[in-house]
């Protein structure tokens, strides 16, 4: 019974390859799906760990970072600045959560609900430097498409700012550093209005 | 320096996300990217460690499933029966690894290197168990889409059967055991035909 538990999830979450993130890709500018935008976010993890203000366990990080959003296959992805979507964000979730994960034996389920839940808290080192590397994905692919994402969506400047400097800083005050200025040069070069 | 480097490696491998392989996702049946494919093989390998025959080091076997398909991004997914793809598909892949890994900082891209490596090699145990990781994949993707890409592309059923027990037999006898019953029904069903 348990290897077709096992089984069930990882057919389960094939799924994610269907759901589309607002970030556009390199190359075709087509819109990321969340389980390739899944697999940059652990290697960003891998690659930049240094940068992070405490000391955290990378390949936990990695963990993490692999099923926080595997909820998105029930609760969709939301656009970071929907604000009626975030309404009742939490809720869908927080449900889709109870659902995926509950579908592995309860060990290994149990273990990665609550990784995921440890990401969406954002309080302990390893949640807040992965929080970071969630958040500088999206902000890279605006860097690599000449903001293509921001010029198609136009967020308010402010918004972006805050949003990208409360998960970044959050984690890493040497990345926000960086984003900071490369925000700040995007509004010279028109990719981003302020 | 060091920050460009590593986001210049970050840029690169969005690449991989317009890779195509011959495996078809449930649902829409369109043929899964190697980004995606690296991101589902990676959990897999979390889900299931418990049925590798030696003692492995499950994070250590994520990170090599994370960056072993990396070299596609110049080399291009080879299909396992494509035995003209197969003649130089070493020394495409290695130009490939050199050049990619190489633009990141020396520790980090000799080390994911030498992961690359030694996952080809597939001799240690971590490598036994990433290859019949990355091997039950396509095996599960026929199952869920009933046998879609067998039926499209009709490898001969000796060649399925050898080639998968070679890979995923040398990492979990156990897998095997499962893999190898359902390919036998496979040919009762009609997906596979012997």
């Amino acid at each position: 019974m348990t290897l077709q538990q096992q089984l069930a999830f990882l057919q389960e979450i094939d799924k994610l390859k269907r759901v589309l993130r607002q970030a556009l890709l390199t190359g075709d500018l087509r819109q990321e799906n969340t389980a390739e935008h899944s697999w940059h976010v652990a290697i960003a993890a891998i690659i930049l760990a240094d940068y992070a203000d405490d000391p955290v366990d990378t390949m936990r990080v990695v963990k993490m970072l692999l099923v926080h959003d595997i909820v998105e296959i029930d609760a969709g992805d939301t656009y970071a600045f929907d604000e009626a979507g975030h309404i009742d964000k939490a809720e869908r979730e927080q449900r889709a959560a109870k659902r995926i994960f509950g579908l592995l034996p309860n060990d290994v389920g149990d273990q990665l609900k609550a990784l995921w839940e440890e990401f969406e808290d954002a309080q302990t080192p390893d949640a807040r430097f992965a929080n970071a590397m969630d958040q500088i994905m999206p902000f890279l692919h605006n860097i690599w498409t000449e903001g293509a994402n921001w010029k198609k969506l136009q967020p308010a400047f402010e918004k972006v700012y805050q949003r990208y400097q409360r998960r970044i800083d959050g984690g890493s005050t040497r990345l926000w550093d960086y984003v900071r200025s490369e925000l700040e040069e995007a509004t010279v070069k028109g990719w981003l209005v302020r």
